[in-house]
């Protein structure tokens, strides 16, 4: 068996452990924050070999700031641990059930997935918050991070298997894995004997190949092209304000949107007001021809890669369409499908959107940022799926479950 | 664009149509049912060229009855279409909501699929049952079925399109392969950019090459290598009936079991009943040293394989165990996690074993045979998921479902 095999093997027989751990999953979230906190200058010190690594390896002040570890990190790291275990068991609802006329009584049960694999980029933060959320649903981990942050994921997964171990868990309901190699990410989509679910989290690049070449069941998340309309009937400075939050208030993030589609009757009064809110924060506009006629030539001519790339960042595509069935239709043709608002007052469009536009999330007069487990009151987030099966949207614990049927009978044949 | 390119980018339209097309689908549904009751001589035709084929290609009498369509069948097929039209629509049920305290309104709505693949084996009848259930979930559906049934496929598809068609509908809401080469399978596994999920029906060897080789989000379907174990508390007379029924009443089906494991405590008594059932149906018994020991020569003496492997036949596995955790273990490493039972008569154990024992559908006390769509009372079924993604065990109208989240505000922003 290969490192990957054993890993996997251990991991199978891990969750056998946790399915019926109930409430000592509690405990044993406890025993990993206070470990964490116990151990903090361990992983700061792990953290400084990292943070060195990138220096040297030339990793832009941004990507060493989500690689950066300090005390308030690290607390941050445990308090999220004891969050999650504040949360309610997602194990054991019983999700329906019925008599049938046979006397066989069924229940539907949720009940842990077993093993689940996540593949992730650079943050540390993530090895302790995606361990916390899988124990607490139930399932052994096995933790794929990047290679700059190798140093910090190590020795937190020592530590928190370390806790584990002294709290009665097996170890082995965390394991990270260390070769940070493209084999050992490619073995692990192999993996289908002993992982029931794998969840990339990450650039999309990263969840590209996942999907791509993954044997195991994979959840997509993340990737964000969003969209906000601007009806003919919308309030200008609702719209204004809601295009405005939608794409500064933090560009970098998946619910951010990348381009607003303005309906013609309201483009005169609509745009100027968008552009005198982005102009604040030296927002970059690429727009259509039309666009271009109200705005002038500062905004940059919008190509088609415009209208299907992810920016976050500062910049914004705009598109002057001449009725709301053009916008539903841009947003089908280049949309990733995760949130998409309509700035309106007319209730007949308002209803038209929610029902024809098919993404995770779609909004009427409010902005895109809100897509969000935290917002949502999911308690803790795990991502956000961009795909149709199994869980759409932001995906908290009950998401990281599944479920089994139970028959209670006395004798029934068939 | 290859022809299954552009097959995927018409269902996608069509699928559109089809996300708000509400209760016109039930018209459409019964139109598609009155069609294939008036072309019954045409499918008959079709469908004798294709037994013409099998009988010339060798085709067992058992394949050949699963290929044959007469007027009865072609009644059942419209029939079928008919119950599915008349049961509710899965689409745009509430599954949650609250109001937020920043006032945002949140919605958790049903929505369709998008666009169903169902690659499938070669009963002609699948054609006309899954295309009717992606339909009344509001999805378009390409179907690829077996190269056995092409004849009888083609004119069952034909007919659904023109009934469509002329109920207004896109034709491409139901598209089929004709293409029936591997190449057209490996193809449609790879059509992520039209296809929102794959479900593959039929043996073992297909099943494992669309989940190895699937780009599109795949639900693993209807192998079962299922389990009766019998406690040592177990009423024999109800172990045997059970045991009876689930191995013989219908062999040849996925929740059939396939293995029996008996506490050594009951062995001496239970054994003999249940072989004394096995024999009126011809059993062959393939059994542990122990078993042998009670049961005597004629018993087979059990390999490794015959414990791994789903026999859907007249034969039995039998194993001796010495407890309900040896016997949980043996579960855990053999089944394809489909449906097992205990029989028993101590609360403890029924508790441990529901709780412990990770398939889809975990009995006490009853035959492994109603794990079904239709006994559990979903109506209809499109197959039984053993993977725990989405759906695990049988997946009715529901299941063919994806969510989205509706948010309605009044200008918030984050």
């Amino acid at each position: 068996m290969t490192t990957l095999e054993i890993m996997g093997a251990n991991a199978k027989k891990a969750s056998r452990f946790l399915m019926t751990a109930g409430s000592k999953k509690n405990a044993a979230l406890l025993a990993v924050a206070d470990a964490l906190r116990a151990h903090c200058d361990e992983i700061i010190e792990a953290n400084s070999a990292d943070i060195k690594n990138g220096e040297d390896a030339g990793l832009t002040p941004a990507l060493l700031d989500r690689l950066r570890l300090d005390k308030a990190r690290v607390d941050g790291m445990a308090a999220g641990v004891e969050q999650v275990a504040a949360l309610p068991d997602p194990v054991g609802r019983i999700l329906e059930g019925k008599t049938l006329d046979n006397g066989l009584k069924i229940q539907k049960v949720s009940v842990p997935m077993g093993v689940i694999g996540i593949i992730y980029e650079a943050r540390p933060n993530v090895t302790s918050d995606a361990a916390a959320l899988c124990l607490k649903a139930g399932s052994a981990v096995i933790l794929r991070g990047g290679k700059e942050a190798i140093n910090s994921n190590t020795a937190i997964a020592k530590i928190m298997r370390d806790a584990l171990k002294t709290a009665g868990f097996p170890e082995d309901c965390v394991a990270l894995v260390t070769d940070t190699s493209r084999a050992s990410a490619t073995e692990l989509m192999q993996l289908s004997e002993y992982l029931d679910v794998l969840i990339p989290r990450g650039g999309a690049g990263l969840i590209t190949s996942v999907v791509n070449n993954s044997k195991v069941p994979v959840i997509e998340t993340g990737v964000g092209n969003c969209h906000v309309y601007v009806d003919d009937s919308a309030d200008p400075d609702m719209a204004a304000q809601i295009v405005f939050n939608a794409k500064t208030s933090r560009p970098s993030v998946c619910n951010a949107i990348e381009t607003v589609l303005v309906h013609a009757a309201a483009a005169d009064t609509v745009l100027p007001k968008i552009k005198a809110e982005l102009d604040k924060k030296n927002v970059e506009i690429r727009g259509c021809e039309k666009t271009r006629a109200i705005l002038g030539d500062s905004v940059i001519p919008a190509t088609e890669d415009d209208y299907a790339r992810e920016f976050l960042d500062y910049i914004l595509a705009v598109r002057v369409v001449d009725s709301i069935d053009d916008a539903i239709s841009h947003i089908a043709k280049y949309s990733s499908g995760h949130s998409e608002c309509i700035v309106t007052s007319s209730y007949a469009n308002s209803q038209k959107f929610t029902a024809c536009v098919d993404s995770a999330a779609v909004y009427v007069n409010a902005s895109t940022r809100f897509t969000d487990g935290g917002e949502f009151g999911l308690g803790a987030e795990i991502g956000i799926s961009t795909q149709k099966l199994h869980a759409r949207g932001p995906m908290g614990l009950n998401e990281l479950t599944s479920n089994k049927y139970i028959i209670l009978g006395d004798g029934q044949i068939r």
